[in-house]
């Protein structure tokens, strides 16, 4: 369904790495929770023991982009710095014809400049709560599949019971898979304004080619600003005081905090989930990315106009694949899975050890390799039906959205399909009322080519596909339903949404009806991976959290779950192929790499400005912290939270990281303070800015 | 450098089957040689006992074409059967803009008619001769380099004395891995001519979605004569009986031949060669035929001429990628590398339970293991450079063959590159001067999308990529060389051929240039590969090779080296999803897949012909003859040596045959001759042809 958020969600920065197993957590490893931070570990470490209250005031200040990233105010005016691709979508949706903002930037030179961006909301942590009895409690003496349908209805009751105050967004997160649930309390901000971008030839130079590259040179930055409902700026208080002085360059070893939104890592799955993942996972998903990649890269080829309506779908996939290829060359590394299948196997001893224990819990890996073959045979049905990989196309995410809440919002809240309850409402209508453009041409291309996909990996012969095809060709089908449809109005869907089941039930929309052709199968395989994968795997999951507090506590970390955490390490260089990669690069840099060619060719404003640069200043940076994907736009912090640095992406070996970290080699891609005021002021003349930076304490 | 024979040559059919380990032939598994076929063994299962002559006529009247396809003479008169995708790139380029043959067919009326195909040709197995001696002498004292360099001279030097005689073409052929050396001497004929070739519509009806499935509905035969160097029919005295009649359908189980040429087992590969191929060759060539197929795709909306331009191409990427997708879907069944593990594990047990065999042999497979390291670091750097894979353009191909033949020429025939020596030079030949049209922009559409995935797998700061690339980008390369040189006139290349190294280093041809450029590092790479992968692995393969023949003589058959085999089995349907396939398709059955929209679209002369035809009559069959890639064109024959089918694929579940075979389920699927005579007849009107068919005895 949410193809757009998806495609940035999923591996959209990098991803930490791949040695270490998250229960033996070594050197500076972990992403770990702002509630159980291991001070003391860290004091021990590097003599720096943070007190509750400077974990208050960089939790409030950190910020999360429901699209998949991370950012932080900047200011006490609601400013916000995070990543040009995590703002891209908003700079391609404000982008016309004849203003194209991805390739000239953007800068609002006063305060009524700044433009808002259709489909961008923030969210801020306000209060965790520990709601693991009340969660596991209505599991007990039910079956797998009973007892996760009361586990999500009751997930669904606390998050609505919590919601009902406006303006917060209210979550209930599963961490060490099951082993606690907390219920997470965000301050959710939906009118956010673009105030700077630069030209995305600079803040993506190097293209896919230097995408999880190191040395660097980019200016992945993009400044936004968070609106209150009275449409003045946010006051925010809360927020880190921005240093254009960078780190300090003169030692190597700086302390440095990432406090963002790591996405998703499994250092904690089984063997058999981590082998079936690969199998029937990464690798069907990389050949699908691949042509698609493929087709993007030739669609561009028809025009101009072309080019920049899917080069934003091509940068996400490009993304993804080189993310999901280095997550595949780990698994390829004999090393790794025999590292996790040790693992597992002393934590299979542990239990076995004593006779209640393994009655209680020694089943809980069968269980799972179990539900694992139910995974490899659905896995990609899923993907194409009800993930809706196989039906590509804005315009279709938004009639299966209508489709779904003309059955859906009459029910009571806890018994709606997880995307309209409570907590989820608000995000789905900023979604799907938006006011974003959508371009036939793409969408045709899209549709037509995952039609065509879904075609090949299920089969011709498929009942499902012959019920979505008939007798048209995926091109015949895709033509017809876009060029039929009057969904691109969003005065029509609000009018669909409005009228619920009767009014839609009339509707002779293609794209409506496509869409409820569609929804039984979808929900069907939906039911099935819920009841036949998900329930099984949590239930025994929770058992396996269980032993592992048993045996460790809560000392270690959980696996990433887009929740706020809080990693230390040190700006620090690497060596590669034997010899040493330097931790900074500087702006002169930039000027050698470039070819004139692209994606190696700095834009216009950079080649006329380049005299009154000082090529000296740092540019990027890398630190050993552990992150990984959705932790794009993190600011990276010293111990006076300070903002020192912004991350942007990860080492080609951070790409693991999904797995594991390895010290040595995995590190994180950030761009320094100082290139950033600088260039600022010298490329951009953003003064208005550069002054609200500099008067942050 | 042969990117167009071998998109053909990889993968361009079927494959065989995946679980009896090669050792232990179970069923009617087996790829035979002609020189040693187990006429008891077949005796004991079937009833039946080939003598000498039977085999001699099967093998005389088997055709190999140098692309990578088999066929069959079906008359005295130079006659050929084979399937349309075998004619294919024959039959796309006697096209042209008003003439597209691959749409509407061709037929050749009178002989006059009959039109030259430019790179064709075929060559018949006249002699075999065992030179295992004479080639393993030169081995014996030498390091593995040395001892393969000197192998490969001698073979050239054997090949070149067999050479002398005009219109021979003679391959010393590595059988077993290096157990036997035989040479195999062909009649070679260059002039071969296009006699008729159905609508590409029903000759791959279903395309992509029902390559390698069944049932099936596809009429994949083209008719080719092999001409004399008198320009007159070739007189083929040993040719097929054509039966009208197919196999008896009355009962399953009738004995059936197939005699053809398959091209690439792996069934004797040790483990960590097979390991290696799946995570440095598979995976990687997947994802790259992934990509390329998507640019494919959606390059053929530029227009009608352009989707010309680029279907064969697309069709071969196609084909090969589902081949592979089978093939590392045998990788991933966790019971097959089992099977291949416990296998190798007894034979080693073999060598260790002897301490003579164990000192001679027992290095074997460590030594493999180490030459895959190398290969694991290389593959794609040999596939990419050296290959050719990184510069997909017959115009470059045209330019690093004349730049080589400059400095391979005036060497000793025994000393040149393979591809100079004398057994190979007349394939080459007709490949560099052919009259076939290329196509500028969609050689510039596929050199620059092969630089720019070049750059991507080797990186941007690869030494060899910056060479290569200088300060432009795949696509200004591509723009600059493609439109500049002037090597699509086949006259020039002649110049620059017979010109020599003189003649050639005064060239400022940018397509030259550019092979000059890159040659140094292409011969580079070559010769690690052939050093440290190839010489040892080889080597290697020679003792394993010893100690299987010590334990199970050559009652076994070899591994698949595009050689001429012969294979029996039965027509069998089988079981798939607990539901019963069976063995016979009708010509109904095409009228009922027929959806109106391509692949599922029949040409307009079978629609308007369905009146008069015959459509119970048996379509398509499958039989569990052992096949793989390089079948594609095999005659299927009674034990009366009559042709009753047309072999043209292999059922999905045979797509893991370079691994093994498993009877329940692989088969080979054929055109019955049924309907071919039928359809021949009642849609094509070709009297003459079925006249020539039906006289055959």
């Amino acid at each position: 369904m949410t193809i757009r958020l998806s495609a940035l969600t999923l591996g959209t920065v990098c991803a930490g790495l791949c040695l270490g197993a998250a229960t033996n957590a070594r050197a500076d490893e972990g992403m770990w929770l702002y509630n159980r931070f291991p001070a003391e570990k860290l004091e021990k470490a590097h003599g720096f023991k943070p007190d509750r209250a400077w974990l208050d005031a960089v939790r409030l200040a950190s910020v999360r982009l429901e699209n998949g990233c991370s950012g932080s105010f900047v200011s006490a005016n609601g400013l916000v710095m995070t990543n040009h691709h995590c703002a891209q979508e908003c700079i391609e949706q404000l982008s016309t014809p004849k203003k194209d903002l991805m390739n000239d930037g953007f800068w609002a030179k006063g305060p009524a400049d700044e433009a808002k961006c259709p489909e961008i909301a923030l969210d801020t942590l306000t209060a965790i709560d520990d709601v693991t009895a009340r969660v596991q409690k209505v599991r007990a003496g039910k079956d797998d599949k009973d007892g996760q349908a009361a586990v999500r209805s009751e997930i669904a009751q606390i998050e609505a019971d919590c919601q009902k105050k406006p303006g917060l967004k209210c979550e209930v997160v599963s961490l060490y898979n099951g082993g606690i649930y907390d219920l997470y309390t965000y301050e959710r901000h939906g009118d956010v304004r673009l105030v700077f971008a630069p030209e995305f030839r600079i803040a993506f130079f190097g293209g896919d080619p230097d995408n999880f590259e190191f040395p660097r040179y980019d200016l992945d930055v993009s400044f936004l600003r968070a609106y209150g409902p009275d449409g003045k700026p946010l006051s925010t208080p809360n927020h880190l005081a921005f240093s254009p002085d960078g780190p300090d360059v003169r030692k190597e070893g700086q302390l440095a905090f990432v406090s963002g939104h790591p996405g998703t890592t499994r250092r904690l799955l089984t063997v058999s989930e981590i082998e079936t993942w690969r199998d029937s996972g990464i690798i069907p998903r990389l050949m699908y990315m691949e042509e698609l990649r493929g087709g993007l890269l030739e669609y561009a080829h028809r025009g101009k106009e072309q080019a920049r309506h899917s080069l934003g779908e091509l940068l996400g996939i490009e993304n993804s694949l080189k993310a999901t290829k280095g997550e595949l060359d780990a698994l390829i590394d004999p090393a790794v899975l025999t590292l996790k299948r040790d693992e597992e196997k002393a934590l299979r001893a542990y239990v076995a050890a004593d006779k209640a224990r393994q009655s209680a819990f020694g089943g809980a890996w069968d269980a799972i390799a179990g539900a694992m073959q139910v995974q490899r045979r659905t896995y990609m049905r899923h993907y194409l039906v009800e993930v809706g990989r196989g039906f590509r196309s804005r315009l279709f995410e938004h009639a299966r959205t209508l489709v779904r809440a003309a059955e859906e919002m009459p029910k009571p809240a806890e018994q709606r399909l997880r995307e309209f309850t409570a907590g989820e409402l608000d995000g789905l209508k900023q979604g799907l009322f938006s006011k974003a453009p959508t371009y036939a041409e793409f969408e045709i291309f899209d549709l037509a080519w995952s039609l065509q996909k879904m075609r090949e990996v299920l089969g011709a012969d498929d009942p499902f596909v012959k019920e979505v095809l008939g007798k048209e060709s995926p091109q015949q089908l895709a033509d017809r339903v876009i060029k039929g449809t009057k969904l691109g109005d969003p005065k029509e869907r609000q009018r669909l949404f409005d009228g619920g089941a009767k009014v839609l039930a009339t509707s002779k929309d293609p794209l409506i009806e496509l869409a409820r052709r569609v929804d039984p199968a979808a929900r069907a395989v939906r039911k099935q991976w819920e009841d036949e994968v998900e329930a099984v795997v949590n239930k025994n999951h929770e058992s396996i959290a269980k032993v592992r507090f048993e045996k460790d506590g809560t000392s270690v970390y959980p696996d990433a779950t887009f929740t706020l955490r809080l990693s230390y390490g040190t700006v620090k260089g690497y060596s590669e192929d034997g010899h040493a990669v330097a931790p900074y690069t500087n702006l002169g840099g930039a000027f050698e790499r470039h070819t004139g060619a692209d994606p190696f060719m700095l834009p216009p404003s950079w080649l006329k400005k380049k005299a009154s640069l000082d090529l000296s200043l740092p540019f990027n940076l890398v630190t050993d912290n552990d992150i990984v994907g959705g932790n794009s736009g993190s600011p990276v912090l010293d111990q006076n939270r300070r903002a020192i640095g912004l991350i942007f992406d990860g080492n080609i070996q951070s790409l693991g990281g999904d797995y594991g970290f390895d010290p040595a080699v995995n590190r994180a891609v950030a761009v320094d303070t100082r290139a950033l005021v600088h260039t600022l002021e010298k490329i951009y003349g953003a003064d208005r800015l550069v002054k609200e930076l500099r008067e942050t304490k």
